[in-house]
This record gives structure tokens, C-alpha cells and sequence, in this order.
């Protein structure tokens, strides 16, 4: 089947280019849109990943501050951190990189986010309103496959869209969020007994299980839209690619899939608060 | 096929049952836990469920606070009602009846309940904590289908559930819940275009819809355990109960099914509040 290959780096850019008059107007009022990241302890991959998003908010104007803290951080002090962001006015977003050293009670601290900066989408105050139709920052690799169907203007309502994943990041609110826009909605995960048979009947198919290849070709229906949401070790997805093209009808790459769209979701919820606290 | 009648009035006694020690032991410590309705208007299919719940909580020694708002009542003064009875030390859980009428802003509302005090399940905030499994108090009639399911001792993990309904307080939840307990999930709703085919699936189906005997015998697999959350005039549920009850391997009636074990849910919420009060 020919195959629409969803480039997520035109999508990103596309996103990116909708900001910059945005932040132009912000400083124009004197307020420069700022992103917290806090990095704890010294996983190699974490560290890249907030220097990416770090870099990205740089490139459009948004101020990004780091914050590094020692592996041995207690969640006291890790909350202590977060209040004081919490209470800083020049801050807008805050985003706590996943996962954190596992002493840490990782949940306490995404719960201790204050939801007007909670731009990362991680607090259950932020899925319950994203979930209810009325979030203003979902999670945003949802955020970012929503935002690849728009671009693309694949059509959502009336369609079966299979989840595979129900992280509290991914597969629950890209679950929500499919079916806040009218698709028939169906959560898959490790206890489902019969996968392959469900993905089978999908018009729309999420992976986002965190398992390299995991999807095989032969589970997609002719003409399904396939997106990725997994990256593994080696630039590797959590679908296999070049099997699920023969019957997809529109698919996303790893990389330049749906990674580059998260981090321009990520920079947009960030000029979206900034924008909301100049309103107040 | 021999079906197994759920009978919701023996659950529900259990529940009530076992919240006879507990309120007891409240009242030693000088606590009486205090559910506050509020009604506005006159409907009058509200005004008799809103008595049938103030009446229930009286039965086993919780105190019932009926408010009763007239029709003209604005957002404003319910949200200052509301208010009130968040401040208000002994008041353990709010109910606000639902619907309000239409001049109001419901969610508005809703949302303005402290979410210690929400042991009916409405705001965005605990449905938010449900879906991530820590919610102390879910919406009572998706929490009074978990319970049919506990008492009957009919599993849940690895089944293919399918919720027909989406509403904040029953499909969405009851859905979260469901998922929670290892169920693959598939919610369906209005737009949903292939509907018989998905019930076809089911080895749980939830009907949720506010349509009588929407759901037809021959959408049953065989098998199947059939939950009708449904209420409508008539005492008519949402399934077509003598034709579904063909395939089913376990149903509930209407009346007599959910209805009976979701007021006995939210004596237990209410409980279960007063409890955390006072060990605070």
C-alpha cells in the first residue's frame, strides 16, 4: 500500500512557527515566557532529553532554567524545589524529567505541581480536566499525536482508534483525547489476552508500550493509520516499521515521527501559561 | 443460557452492613458523619432521589443536611452554598444533585467541590485520581458496578469490557475503572459507528447510554455478563433485558440492580470521609 509517511518535523515546525509572534508580544509586554526543567540524579538519557527540550525553548525565546539536582535528592527536598517554582512568578511551566532515581515517590512530586504550570501534562488534576474536555495542557506526546492527525487532517470521529499503553503519560490521556474527538476508543496493555485480534480492528492505532518492534505488521488493517509514540534504545519504535507499512495508509517514522512534535507541544503549553498569567 | 441475576439489593446490604461498626465507632469519638445534599428546583424526579439518598444515610446513622435551592439561583449563590459546605467542619461529603437547572453552570459547580468532600464523584480533580488508581471517592454508580462485579466474584483482568457511554460521572469513569482492574477497555458512545459489532466483543458489557432498551439481545455474545447502569421512566433500563438475557451469563436487573448499590456507595464515601477527617 502506498503510504503516507507523517513527518513530525513539519508538523514540529509548524507549531513552532505559530509561537513566534506570540513570545514577540509577550516581550513586547516585558514578560519572557520560562520553562523549568528539573533534572535529578544522572541518567545519561534524561539528561539528553531535558538538554533537548532545554535548547528547543531557547531557539523560539522561551527562557528555559535548569535545574540539576544529586542523585541522593529526597522527595522532600525534590518538593521543596518544585514549591519554590511553584510560588516564582517569572516561572510558567515547570517539567519534572521521568524517570527520577527510585527512591524518590516520583508521583508526590508530578501530584505537588502547581496545574497553571503543569505544561508537561503530568498532574491527575490535569488528565481529569483533559479527560473532561476542558484541560488546558494535556500530556504532550498526546498532545503531539492529536496535533500530527490535525496537521494532516486525518479524520478521528466515528473511527475505532486502539490504544496500546495506559501509562498515566500516554496511553490514558492519548486514550481521552481520541475520544474527546468522537473516536470509539479501546485501551489495550500487558494483561490484554488478545492483542493482535483487537489492533486487527483499528482505524486508528496508538503504540505506546515502551517495547522495541513490538507491533507486528501483520496486526494492522489495510488502510489504518499507525502512530508510534515508543522510542527505544537505537532510534527504534515500538512498531515494526517497515512490516506495518504494508497495510498502514498513513504512518510516523522513528525518529522525526512524534518525538519532534512532544517538544514543540511542550514549548507551546509553555507560551500558553505565560500567556494565561499575563490575562490574570 | 441460565443467567445468574445480579441482585444489587443484597450488595448493597453488605455494603450498608458493613458500614454499621464503623459509624458506630465514629459516634464513640463523637463524630457523625454528615452528607449535605443540595437540590435546586423542582424537578421531580430529583427531589425524590435526592429524599431516597437523605433518607438512606439516615437509616444507618449518618446525618443528612438537605439544602433545597429554588429554581432562580444563580451560579453564583450555589457556588457560595457550595462554599460553605467546604468550610463547614461538620460536613463530611456534598451531593449536588444533578441536573441543576440549565441557567446554571453545572461544571462550574461541580468543580467547586472540595475534593475531601466529593464522595459522589463529580469533580474533574477525582476522576483525575481514579484513573490513576488512587482516587478515594469514584463516581458512586461506577464504583456500585465494581462492587456487583467484587461480590459476584466475576473476573475482570484479561476481559474485553465495553462501555456503551461517555458521561463524566458514568462511562468515562466506570471505563477508568475497568481499566484499572486489568479489563482491555473500549468506549463507545453516539458517534460510535459500528456499535453492535463492538457489543458483539464484549465478555462485559456496561450500558450507560440513558436510552431504554438501547441495547439490543442479539448485540450479546454468549456468555457474557451484562451491567445495565441505565434508568428510565418506567423503571426501564438502558438494555433490553428479557432479550439480552438469552446470551448473558450474568445481568442486572432494573430495578434492583445498580441503582440500589450506588446509594450504598455513597453512604460508604461518606464514611469513609468522616473516617479521614478524623484521623487527620
Amino acid at each position: 500500500m502506498e503510504n503516507l509517511i507523517l513527518d513530525g518535523r513539519l508538523v514540529a515546525q509548524s507549531v513552532k512557527d505559530s509561537l513566534v509572534d506570540r513570545v514577540k508580544d509577550l516581550s513586547e509586554k516585558g514578560i519572557i515566557p520560562c520553562l523549568a526543567t528539573i533534572l535529578v540524579g544522572n541518567d545519561p538519557s534524561s539528561a539528553t532529553y531535558v538538554k533537548m527540550k532545554g535548547n528547543a525553548c531557547e531557539k523560539i525565546g522561551i527562557q528555559s532554567q535548569r535545574i540539576h539536582l544529586p542523585e541522593e535528592t529526597t522527595t522532600e527536598e525534590l518538593l521543596e524545589t518544585i514549591q519554590k517554582l511553584n510560588e516564582d512568578d517569572s516561572v510558567h511551566g515547570i517539567l519534572l524529567q521521568h524517570p527520577v532515581p527510585a527512591h524518590i515517590d516520583e508521583r508526590k512530586a508530578f501530584e505537588s505541581i502547581a496545574i497553571q504550570k503543569d505544561v508537561d501534562g503530568v498532574t491527575s488534576f490535569g488528565y481529569g480536566q483533559t479527560a473532561f474536555g476542558f484541560g488546558k495542557y494535556p500530556s504532550c506526546t498526546p498532545a503531539a499525536i492529536m496535533k500530527i492527525l490535525e496537521y494532516y487532517k486525518l479524520p478521528i470521529e466515528g473511527k475505532h482508534a486502539v490504544v496500546v499503553g495506559r501509562s498515566p503519560i500516554l496511553g490514558k490521556p492519548v486514550s481521552a483525547l481520541l475520544l474527546n474527538e468522537n473516536a470509539t476508543v479501546t485501551t489495550c496493555h500487558s494483561k490484554t489476552t488478545n492483542l493482535s485480534e483487537i489492533v486487527k480492528l483499528a482505524d486508528i492505532v496508538v503504540a505506546a508500550v515502551g517495547k522495541p518492534k513490538f507491533i507486528q505488521g501483520d496486526w494492522i488493517k489495510k488502510g489504518a493509520v499507525v502512530l508510534d509514540a515508543g522510542y527505544n534504545e537505537g532510534n527504534i519504535g515500538d512498531i515494526d516499521y517497515e512490516a506495518c507499512c504494508v497495510n498502514a495508509s498513513a504512518i510516523t517514522p522513528v525518529p522525526g515521527g512524534v518525538g519532534p512534535v512532544t517538544i514543540s507541544m511542550l514549548l507551546k503549553h509553555t507560551v500558553d501559561a505565560a500567556e494565561e498569567k499575563a490575562a490574570l
